[in-house]
């Protein structure tokens, strides 16, 4: 025997590239163009000087092991109660935890055959059967795929909008979803809802459904991937399993500097509103110049668009564009092996991607 | 059915309180009462203002998910390859994940019946089985109660020096307990180890056995509980196993400010050095002061000890310390209910806590 039959077999996740010169375009990895709220006061932790008598977090304390102050902003924000809110280290963190929590069971996860690609590897890490459910022609989820015979099923998980297609399931047809699965949890993962039409959140429908738990996170519509700040809401019961299993890994996974910055970024709602408006109407624009350079774009309601081009092959595109320095994310998978997921940056950076294609294409 | 008949059974692992008060004397989770090197720049990070020609990292993006400038700044420090290191959030993360990577096997993984009170947690999470050991009378680790017939070991962990008791296990008696375990991974959890005396780290065995993983924290000796920042170091092969099962659950663990300041705290050494100096020596000093109070102190080689008194029982002296604003750690369990676990603070925090018993007791 040798230490290496006990490791646990896993085939990781690969994140988008973060390239390291700062002259690039990055619209790989569906960042926010727009800092944080200003509101972030970077000189909030209390230095050697200060210490004596200085107000405000100490780095050599632990941090609050609820995350209190967070807890209660996001959970004032979206007007449910605190005990319904879990934080965690970037909405991976917290769809982790939310596998580990509900999927304990023989019977398959249900998620889409395109979509966020961690699914299943969170499943084989923890060994959760699951079954992939195709999109139909038009890379829509369709309800009725996921309406199998009572007890089949042991959980439910997709993006709202999907990703990488940002294309949007209307709240109707997401209820019928988490209706059609009661005895098991459905996970709305709705990682760029702030970029769709507000009414389109599954949050609305939390007081009628306990097997539904919403995930969320700041690293795109907040500004704050540097951070690594998600959360989820869902009943009290629903949180208070998640909080269990939490408390069973890591006593304390928010430290000070996010628990404080994520409170600032909540109260400047103003400025959230403000920056999220510029990405869509950004995204509407750039949308409107793709489709006039020949391009089949999907429906987008994220902060990116999932573009193909009839003529010319999203690998070359992709690789063409790599060597200018504007980085897009291609995914080399059946079905999408032809579209590019293009984050939408600012003005500027849509408007030297589309000069970039311009003079590629033509 | 029921989506609860899905949910993991767990008992969640119980921290130390964190008080909301700022004037107490916290002595109840080891933290360190220096704050961490005057080096670190809390305005590294890009205002709005800035951020058109600012340098530095900005928060809206994602963090380096290998976190490479922290990982190369520890490798350098213990004189080990970039490829050695493996960090996380806290070593509470670390240690979860080294569980979670290397214990995947049906045989029982050992560990001292007084110990770190996570390790049956996360053995009870991940549906690993394991075996207590207890420790000899004297509250100590004996090599030889960790030599199985070969095969039926899933793996070993213990902490040096052990918690809560302080006491350090010699190199030698470390190293004959790896030895023995050549078949599964022994896991040194190290989180004190920098208040001990020097030559006591397994780091030195690393170039001999590929089966050693050294566990260490930013959070004790580095005075940075707030940044939750742990580490560990092994072979190549053994880190490399580590981060599969990291980037299959969170691609990016490691936020900017962690990144950032546990570099400049690895960067200051003389000022790490003298914290931990002072705190070794308050600790001598405190040590003294309990004997002559008639304490029973188990010799420590950590920034806490582990004391009881034999004619007051150790936990009314925590409650009545507690209504004084004075923080201890109290276990209720069997053989060490009456031992207090006292963090060492400074010199000023330690005189306050021999006055209070010397009133208290007299």
């Amino acid at each position: 025997m040798s230490w290496r039959d006990y490791v646990r077999p896993v085939t990781p996740y690969v994140p988008g590239e973060q390239p390291k010169e700062s002259k690039v375009i990055k619209l790989n990895t569906n960042e926010n163009p727009y800092p944080p709220a200003p509101g972030i006061d970077v000189n909030a932790f209390r230095s050697e000087a200060a210490v004596a008598g200085g107000e405000g977090p100490e780095l050599r304390k632990y941090p609050d092991s609820t995350a209190h102050d967070l807890v209660s902003a996001i959970a004032a924000y979206h007007g449910v109660e605190e005990e319904q809110v879990f934080v965690g280290v970037g909405s991976d963190d917290v769809l982790g935890m939310a596998f580990l929590t509900f999927f304990n069971s023989e019977k398959p996860v249900l998620f889409p055959d395109i979509s966020y690609s961690f699914y299943p590897v969170w499943a084989d890490l923890f060994k959760i059967p699951f079954k992939t459910v195709p999109l139909t022609e038009d890379y829509r989820i369709r309800p009725s795929d996921y309406m199998l015979p009572e007890g089949e099923v042991g959980g439910v998980v997709f993006p709202n909008p999907n990703a990488p297609t940002a294309i949007l399931l209307p709240l109707d047809s997401v209820e019928e979803i988490i209706s059609a699965n009661r005895d098991s949890i459905v996970i709305v993962d709705e990682a760029y809802i702030d970029f769709a039409p507000e009414g389109s959140s599954a949050l609305s429908l939390l007081p009628k459904y306990d097997n539904l738990l919403v995930v969320r996170t700041f690293s795109k519509s907040r500004s704050m991937a540097g951070l690594r700040i998600g959360y989820a809401v869902g009943s009290k019961e629903v949180i208070a399993a998640m909080q269990a299993v939490k408390y069973s890994y890591n006593s304390y996974t928010m430290n000070q500097p996010s628990i404080l910055w994520g409170c600032a970024s909540i109260k400047d709602d103003a400025y959230f509103r403000a920056t999220v408006g510029k990405i869509v109407a950004t995204r509407e624009r750039f949308t409107k110049k793709l489709k006039e350079l020949g391009f089949t774009v999907l429906p987008s309601s994220a902060n990116f668009v999932f573009a193909g081009h009839p003529e010319v092959p999203a690998s070359e595109i992709f690789a063409a564009a790599r060597a200018k320095g504007i980085f897009f994310r291609y995914f080399a998978q059946p079905r999408i092996d032809n579209f590019l997921r293009i984050t939408i940056g600012t003005d500027e950076d849509m408007d030297t991607v589309v000069s970039f294609l311009n003079e590629y294409l033509g």
